[in-house]
């Protein structure tokens, strides 16, 4: 009670924070910008602290309900995401989505406590959202450094032939289906098509893992080609995003680019696992050798951060060097210690990514009453067919394992996720997907998701998999 | 090799990135920052990632010459980062410092090899400047909810009166006398004395307990008073803290003022506190209950991150709030899983906040061949001896127990650490700190963390401590 009270005297208060001398910036030529900092560098502060619980609180409420009705939480994140974001409750700010400004519900909070005045929140909103962008886009990095520490090279191998058969047959035959059908069916560029295209190819190696576990059927011998498949599938959607994400950003399909970037993908890749495995005694010897606290951690951070750094540079995604450096320590002595130390911080920065990409979607785009909206809700229908049928194919193309549960295989590549929201989210800010598409996308990977599990559930009850003890 | 010609075949593809058509942002009255936050969003990202690379290498390499030398590591941040700051190499970029701009080598890498044009080159600062600045405050949030998790209140309670005389005389001296001799002697405006004089008091418990441990001394009668009053005097010093930064902020000491904020900090802290404990158990239950991943560490930094913006709002500080969450939190039965899951959040996050400050020091006001730099270094060899002299006298004052190292209590308060430079950094924010005090407060925090270590050595030898098996 005598917080209320407090909060409520304290509004004349808040003046005495805006008249200060400063030191005089003008010499620097950043006239504008060095004068607002100093005023709104604490309300920046106010404003992320009050965004990031508004995240995690729509992150938890909505993924401890997935949890509930056995849905993967991811779900839950980007469904609580929507809620709080442009399309429901306004409540964050997000300056490169119109619609952010002084309506932002985080913004008038700020207003009403924080001494927030009307002229200093343009610059406040455009601080506030710049850092809760970087936030995001640290934890989408910190995700594929994780998704990188839980792959195994050597697992991928010894699974082998069929793995390597299901991953490409379910990268290819989506991809193709899906950008050809957007293109002849629904007339879409063919940047954008080969985008939404490429989004229906990465299986989620987390929701997919998850289930399998959940089912009991990791070690099975279709458990074990799903995650050896899915791994596969995952590098080569991170290829493909790569590719792609370049093509939408320079706006042509140019065969030299396509070719550059593969090459220089696979170089990247192939070369930063080489060097990394030949460096990497050096890396446990140096950890090994080092005394202070967190010096793994540092360690593992400082080479994941130079590789998304050389990743973003050579025009690939900050997002594949970050992999690529989790593959690479995934093979050292040091996985577990390094995993369990990444979790928390997953923890911490993962959920924003989602709920951003949830909020910065306007899903308003998909209300049927609306009939400008219809092309986008076919598309999606279409999406959602495409990437279904392109991945239950998978299974009907194991060779050599006669008594195999092949739907088992083909449900079990169905759940898009992690990547499929990546593209959603890097088209989103090249500003090459419509509105329209980029929606369908994220219906594709919601119901793909929603769908995957109580599907998975039937076929590996219908036909007992063959157990297998590997290992 | 290739990559190497990649990377310079690829300038002229940067300026791919800059033409591309943004949606309408002028109606909403922000053209000039929204024109810029497109283009500038993926450096900002690449100078983060850079400067993170940046600030994590300084802060390992200084840090583990610390550790190889007895010292401890939190100094090696410090000096790590003022090698890397605007002081010596100038890598980093802080539009505050008046000396970012393009001389920083982070913007020179990024004009090198990610397309940064000149003139996009002050908003890429400015944003960047405010992303790190963010970070390194996320990163004292964390740190102080650490603290407040690792402190213990009915520890406090046991070993009772003797820890509160240290903690208290520990307080008030170096305080009055910092205080009075620097307007005494040196004519030092009021406002700044009493700030440097705040900065005086509070012993770190980070470093105290850290060389306690190494010495085997945790246990010893003297090391439980040293801990209690440790522990008592970061609550003192953190309330003073609050009180003499809010005196910075309105730049008078009003009577009315300090009475509102003793009262209101004691009431927060208290409240909290109160409100807390009788709402715990309902926070384990809920926790239990919950199913998602990552959700005790979601929970907490909620409770952390609400308190933490209710403390910045009524005029308090934020890192007051995340302190008392961590008081708080310690006291469930789920203390020792939140801190495991803290503990690699703050070692990613807690050495930008060290590192930034060491950075953003100005220590060439410390060059003593400067005439101009006399009064600031007479006025660091003055808050040194008060501040050791200070904590020292603080054994002589222990009662009812006559056979005990007054000596190895008095010595093991001396070093300060964290919140002695938190006082700096938020005297250096709030721009009410002379450069010439600001940097004597950084010299006196690194001598009496240099000088502790080993005088705690010899102290605790000459005269063996009393040996007590408590709990």
């Amino acid at each position: 009670m005598s917080f209320a009270t407090g909060m409520i005297n304290l509004s004349p208060w808040s003046l005495l924070f805006l008249p200060m001398s400063f030191p005089d910036f003008s010499q620097q030529g950043y006239l504008l910008l060095a004068e607002a900092a100093p005023q709104t560098g604490s309300l920046v502060l106010e404003g992320t602290l009050l965004s990031l619980v508004i995240i995690y609180f729509a992150s938890k409420l909505v993924g401890e309900i997935c949890a509930r009705i056995n849905l993967p939480t991811v779900l839950g994140e980007l469904v609580g995401g929507v809620i709080i974001g442009i399309s429901v409750l306004n409540l964050l700010v997000f300056s490169e989505g119109g619609l952010g400004g002084s309506e932002a519900w985080v913004l008038q909070l700020l207003q009403g406590t924080a001494g927030l005045t009307p002229e200093l929140t343009p610059q406040v909103a455009e601080s506030l959202s710049e850092v809760i962008s970087i936030l995001s886009e640290m934890g989408v990095i910190i995700l594929l450094f994780e998704i990188g520490l839980e792959s195994n090279l050597k697992e991928l191998i010894r699974v082998g032939p069929q793995a390597a058969v299901v991953a490409v047959i379910g990268v290819v035959v989506p991809f193709a289906a899906g950008t050809a059908g957007l293109i002849a069916i629904f007339h879409v560029a063919t940047v954008p098509a080969v985008f939404a295209g490429a989004a229906l190819t990465a299986t989620s190696i987390g929701i997919t893992a998850k289930v399998l576990a959940e089912l009991q059927q990791l070690s099975s011998r279709e458990g074990q080609i799903i995650i050896g498949a899915a791994v596969l599938d995952d590098i080569l959607g991170i290829i493909v995003l790569a590719v792609v994400a370049n093509l939408a950003k320079t706006g042509e399909v140019e065969i030299g680019n396509v070719i550059y970037l593969v090459v220089s993908a696979a170089v990247f890749l192939i070369g930063s696992i080489l060097l990394g495995r030949f460096l990497s005694p050096y890396f446990v010897a140096m950890v090994n050798r080092m005394e202070t606290r967190g010096q793994l951690l540092i360690a593992s951070l400082i080479f994941a951060f130079v590789l998304a750094y050389i990743g973003a540079v050579i025009q690939l995604e900050a997002i594949l060097g970050a992999f690529a450096a989790g593959l690479v320590l995934a093979e050292t002595e040091k996985h577990k210690e390094i995993e369990e130390q990444i979790l928390p911080i997953a923890d911490m920065l993962v959920p924003i990514f989602f709920v951003v990409v949830g909020a910065k979607t306007d899903v308003s785009v998909l209300n049927p009453f609306d009939p400008a909206n219809r092309e986008g809700l076919i598309m999606a229908a279409f999406l959602v067919v495409v990437a279904i049928v392109g991945k239950v194919v998978t299974g009907l193309a194991v060779f050599g394992q006669p008594d195999i549960n092949r739907w088992a295989i083909g449900v079990g590549m169905i759940p898009r996720g992690e990547v499929g929201l990546v593209f959603a989210g890097v088209g989103s800010a090249t500003g090459i997907l419509p509105k329209s598409l980029e929606a369908a996308i994220i219906v594709m990977v919601i119901l793909t998701t929603f769908v995957a599990p109580p599907l998975l559930r039937v076929v590996f009850q219908s036909a007992p998999a063959a157990v297998q003890e590997t290992g």
